[in-house]
């Protein structure tokens, strides 16, 4: 596998444009679409919240339709939540102006949004968006960056990666883009992503593929706990490299998944990295837990803990709050078994043995705890199981963004 | 009931001191005790988390054995958590000061901590602690006063409260004090709290009652989702109003119940707009819902939303943060039914109408929030049961507290 330059329209036949609809900022682009003329197989994974944005209701309705997927509009500003039957019109409407537009079927077109919730889309300039973004698409690199900047929010960073590998002697691309930043809480994939790709493979497989990795990438990053209406996570393959089709989970689906992997997990750690706020990313590796879904509970209730985030920022190797959080996961666990670590480009230092407190360099804690990215290393020496979760630090900005969000 | 002026001191037979022990802090007080030379029956409530202190494992025990309980020897600045055997060692020999300072057995002395997690306590200050506050031990209101004072940590406000009532004829007080402003969140008591009556009771009953009133109230608040792993609620009841005592869930029980909910409630309330960095008290008021766990569930993911909290920081009439809460709280609904309104003394507001938006006054919306309690009612025209959480705002001054706790 290789990592190459670009996003969405890394891979054959994809295509993107970014457009200014006036949504609700003024000053920037709002609207974006991706677009394949060669219709794809899709899979997505949605928000688990029972508060479901219109949007998620009727990409839902597509991946499950077994219909191919042409595109996805998206759009900033306004998230088309609890909007009622209106805001499901509003995704109808959206999807038939691209089929006006390009000549594909509406049932083809995602839709997705994010911003405030509980306001109506105003879908004439949505709809006028549309015929703009259908003008302007381009499979340049610039379109497919342009695209992921236009649907960002309080993101601060472009999210966006492509790789390149090889199934079956055929070189297969794929490109990704997301956005998230705050309302961010690994209960589905927790923002908005969008992964593009010229692989050949059954729908089957593609979903299969999709809803495992997101386990151990998407759903596990936590900005402040709040798990959004609007989460998508949607994949598009139009087969375009023309490798042997994946029909069975074969080495060709081994190398996909895996190249899946670290799209998802780059992503993952990216937006972790830039929630709402943050100084840095807060990385928590549970090792030796006695079973997979205990390692991914202890290791998201401890980068989703506040005190936990809080004493990231603060660079004090507070220690028991960690072993705190992890007592209120609902993990059953012996305190007597744990090892606790903080670690870091920094260096590496134990703070918790077993029931016990080690003589440890307070100085050199807090050293460690100053790089970009801290991890806290937990041995549970229970069993062999593993997980590793991303968040970040608790700031005064991010209580800033959020009593200021929509004045 | 009426209200009276005190705390633990208020009902007869019970006494309290303070003392400045030099644990942590240089400069105030860190020890407090609670006493009746009269036996107690005692009842508790403590953590859920798995990682309890040394002390909730001690309080465990003597609650459990049905022994009677003299008192309480608490301390602020250290938690004597994740301490192993040497943390359990120091609760004994605690309790063991008391029995050489006063006379009663070691075993009917509970203890309890609140501080940082993680490291010993200093014993010999502790132990000499004791002797200072048995010499010191008074039953007037300044007393009960100082010792409630004595055991803040980042709290900014002393929380006590007193009341009496009638029972059988007879006059019976009841008083309590706690404490709790960080690391508070609903599974069970989240903090210290000690309520001392003498009403004559079974140990059955005491312990029913209060393990049925703390699920309304302190098992009701949050401010920050950190369920600590001190959380200690204790009640002393040493039966010297010679009421006859109540050995059934008859008339008195019930009045004895109501005024020990009204005593919960109020130090709960007062906790939760104590939290850390708060500037004002959120309530949400969960009524008409399926069954009444759902409705605490509700009350509880909408006062424990960040962004929730952010929001009611910036008076901003965000409701959809509300709904999105309520969405991932686990508990199944349909938003067409639910009907959410913001309500203060400065007024009352429908935001949200069974999935559609109401026209409604953003202005008068922003000056409701401005209030010192702001209550979101939430109707979810589905069933009968209703429940109320509390919580308070996020703002900058949490995380200012929290990231330097330590240093």
């Amino acid at each position: 596998m290789e990592i190459i330059e670009g996003g969405v329209t890394a891979a054959k036949g994809f295509t993107a444009a970014n457009h200014a609809a006036g949504i609700k900022y003024t000053d920037r682009d709002d609207m974006a679409m991706i677009f394949s003329k060669t219709p794809c197989e899709c899979a997505g994974t949605f928000t688990s919240n029972v508060v479901k944005a219109a949007c998620v209701l009727w990409d839902t309705d597509i991946v499950k339709s077994g219909s191919p997927m042409h595109g996805v509009v998206i759009n900033a500003g306004i998230a088309n939540a609890c909007t009622g039957n209106e805001g499901f019109e509003a995704c109808i409407k959206t999807a038939e102006a691209v089929e006006e537009a390009l000549g594909v079927p509406y049932s083809t077109v995602a839709v997705a949004s994010t911003g405030v919730i509980g306001m109506q889309l105003p879908i004439d300039k949505i709809v006028n968006g549309v015929g703009a973004l259908s003008n302007k698409l381009s499979d340049t690199i610039e379109a497919g960056t342009m695209a992921s900047k236009a649907i960002m929010t309080t993101d601060t960073v472009n999210k966006e990666v492509a790789v390149t590998f090889t199934v079956g002697g055929k070189e297969v691309t794929m490109g990704a883009m997301s956005k998230g930043s705050g309302m961010i809480h690994p209960n589905m994939c927790t923002m908005l992503g969008f992964i593009t790709t010229n692989l050949s493979i059954s729908k089957k497989l593609l979903q299969k593929a999709l809803s495992e990795v997101v386990k151990d990438t998407f759903n596990m990053i936590t900005v402040d706990g709040d798990t959004s209406t609007n989460d998508t996570l949607l994949i598009m393959a139009n087969g375009l490299a023309e490798n042997k089709k994946i029909e069975s989970e074969n080495e060709d689906y081994v190398t996909f998944k895996e190249a899946l992997l670290y799209v998802c997990e780059n992503l993952a750690r990216r937006m972790a990295a830039d929630g709402e706020g943050a100084s840095k990313l807060f990385t928590a590796k549970v090792v030796n837990a006695k079973t997979k879904e205990d390692a991914r509970v202890l290791a998201r209730a401890v980068v989703g803990s506040n005190l936990s985030k809080a004493a990231i920022y603060g660079c004090d190797a507070n220690f028991g709050r960690f072993l705190c959080a992890m007592g209120y996961s609902g993990v059953d666990f012996d305190q007597e078994k744990v090892e606790l670590y903080f670690e870091s480009e920094n260096g590496k230092e134990k703070v918790f043995d077993k029931g016990s407190l080690p003589e440890f360099d307070e100085a050199k804690a807090a050293e460690i705890m100053k790089a970009s990215e801290v991890i806290v290393l937990i041995d549970m020496n229970d069993g062999k199981a593993s997980a590793t979760a991303w968040g970040c630090d608790l700031t005064e900005k991010y209580v800033e963004i959020n009593a200021d969000y929509r004045s």
